[in-house]
C-alpha cells in the first residue's frame, strides 16, 4: 500500500518529459501497468527501456483507451487541444482525467466541456529541475513540493480524494484553490520572475552592443537574475499566452513598486530608500527560511 | 616571490571584513607585515587570533602611518569620508593608496584630491559571497575574478603597475577602465538587478497581504530572483546612493525592455514574443558558459 492510498489497475501518462516521466517513476508501486504516450519515438524507447514505463505509443486513442488513470503532463496548449478535440471519446467512462499543466483557468474551462462521465481534476505541482527531458526523470521530484488541484465542472467528489491520494502519494503538499486564484499566484512568484529576468537580459545585451565588458563583468547576482532568462522560450511562451491577463496584471503591479523605488533613489533621501529595502529584505529572509527548512 | 611579482613591506587592510579579510589572507605571503584597521573590537581580535593580520588597531592615523601600502576595503561612504578628511595628512610619501569600494566615480574624484605624493588607484573586485564579515575570509576570494582598476588624478604610471602586479598576485583578472565606465557597468549587471529583485520581493508581499498562500508556492525561480533583495540593506544603500545617475538610467533602458515585451504579450502575437524571449535565452546562455568555464 502506498503512502496516500492511491492505486490503478492501468496509468496512462501523456507526455514522457522531466514532469510525466517522474510521474512515471514515483507511482510506479501503485499501478499495475503503466502506459506512455509520447511523439517522440527515442523517448518512448528510453522510458521503455529503462523501465520507466511498461509500454509506450505515439497514438493517444491507443494510449489511453484502457486507462482508469490517465495524466496529461504537456504543454499547456497541447493540453488544451487534446481536451477539446480528442481524448472525451477515447476514455472510458469513470477514468480520472489529472492534467498537470502550468495554468489552470483555460484547462478548467475545457474539462468542464468533457463528457459527463468523465472525472477530470486539473492540478499544478510546483516543482521542476534545470535539465528537462526523460532523461532527467527523478522519482523524488514531487517530494514535499506544492501540488495545486483545481476542481472543474467534471470533479466529483470521489474523484477530487482520488487525486487527493495521488498527490499524497507523490508526497507533495496539496493544495486546492479555483483555477483563477492558481493563476494569479504563478504569475507573481514564477510568470512576472521570468518576464524580468528575460527584461534584465535585453537591458544587458543592449548596454553589451556599446560596451561588451558588461559581459565579462558580470557576476554571481547577474547569475542567479539570468537564469530564469534560460528557460525554454516555447514553454514560456505557452505559458505566458494562457496566461495573459494574470501576468499583465502583476507587471502592473511590480511596475507601481519599482517606480516608488526610484522616486526615493532619486530624490536622494537615504532613509526612505532603505524604509523600502528593509522589508523587502525581512520578507526574503522570512521566506527563505522556511522555503530552506522545507526543502530539507 | 608572487606570481604577480608584488610585494611590500607593510601592508595596512582598512576594513577587516569578508573583502579586507580575504585580501590580508591572499597577500599573507607578498608582505613583511600586514595591519589591519577596523572599528569592531571582536573582529580585530578573531583577526590576529587567525593569523589573518600581524596587528590590528582601531586607529586609522596609528594604522596607516608606517605602510608602505594601504588598501581601504569599507563602504564607500566611509572611505569617502576616510580620503577627504583625515588619510591624506596620515600617508607617508609614495605610498600606494588602493581603495575596493564598489563605485568608482566619487572616490576618484575624491582621491584626485590627495596630497601630490601619494598613489592613488581606485579598485573595484566583482567578488563576493553569501556570506560577509571577517569569518568568511577566503584566500582565494579574488582568484578568477574580475578586478577593475581605474586610474585617478594621484595615479603615476609606477602606481598603476604596482596596482596591476597586486590584482595579479590576487590571480584575479586586471581590468582597466575609467570610473564612469564602471559605474555604469555595475549599474547594469549589479546594481539594476538588485532594485529588480527589490521590487519583485515588495510586489509578492502585497500579493501576499490578500493571498499569503503565494509565499507557500514560491519555488526555485522565486528564490533565485529574491536572493539579492536578502542582500545588506545599508550596503546597498550606500552603493546606490553613490551612483544614482547610472542607476537611474538603467532603470530607464529596463523599463523600455519590459514596455516592449509587455506590449507583444498584450497583444497576443506568439511570434512576437518569442522573438524577444529567444535572444534574451540566447545572449543568458552564451555568457553563462563563459561564466561558468572561469568558475572552474
Amino acid at each position: 500500500m502506498s503512502p496516500g492510498g492511491f492505486s490503478c489497475r492501468h496509468l496512462t501518462i501523456v507526455g514522457l518529459g522531466l514532469m510525466g516521466g517522474s510521474m512515471a517513476l514515483a507511482l510506479r508501486g501503485v499501478a499495475d501497468t503503466i502506459t506512455g504516450v509520447d511523439p517522440d519515438e527515442a523517448t518512448r524507447r528510453y522510458a521503455v527501456e529503462h523501465f520507466i514505463v511498461d509500454q509506450a505509443t505515439d497514438d493517444l486513442k491507443e494510449g489511453v483507451k484502457d486507462a482508469d488513470v490517465v495524466i496529461l503532463a504537456a504543454p499547456v496548449r497541447v493540453i488544451l487541444g487534446m481536451i477539446e478535440r480528442r481524448i472525451g471519446s477515447y476514455l472510458r467512462s469513470n477514468t480520472l482525467l489529472v492534467d498537470i499543466g502550468s495554468t489552470k483557468e483555460d484547462i478548467c474551462d475545457a474539462m468542464g466541456r468533457l463528457p459527463i462521465g468523465i472525472q477530470a481534476v486539473a492540478c499544478h505541482p510546483m516543482t521542476g529541475k534545470e535539465r528537462s527531458g526523460i532523461t532527467a526523470s527523478d522519482a523524488t521530484l514531487y517530494r514535499g513540493r506544492p501540488f495545486v488541484l483545481c476542481s472543474t465542472r467534471r470533479t466529483t467528489p470521489a474523484a477530487r480524494l482520488r487525486a487527493l491520494e495521488l498527490v499524497e502519494t507523490l508526497q507533495a503538499v496539496p493544495f486546492e484553490m479555483d483555477a483563477v486564484r492558481h493563476d494569479r499566484l504563478v504569475a507573481a512568484i514564477s510568470h512576472l520572475p521570468y518576464l524580468l529576468s528575460s527584461a534584465l537580459v535585453a537591458t544587458v545585451a543592449k548596454e553589451g552592443e556599446s560596451d561588451a565588458t558588461v559581459w565579462e563583468l558580470a557576476a554571481g547576482g547577474f547569475r542567479d537574475m539570468s537564469r530564469l532568462a534560460g528557460s525554454d522560450v516555447e514553454m514560456m511562451g505557452d505559458i505566458l499566452s494562457t496566461n495573459t491577463q494574470a501576468v499583465a496584471t502583476l507587471l502592473a503591479l511590480f511596475r507601481v513598486q519599482l517606480a516608488l523605488l526610484e522616486a526615493k533613489l532619486i530624490s536622494r533621501d537615504d532613509k526612505e530608500v532603505t524604509e523600502f529595502l528593509r522589508p523587502a529584505r525581512e520578507a526574503r529572509l522570512d521566506w527563505y527560511r522556511g522555503y530552506e527548512s522545507k526543502a530539507k
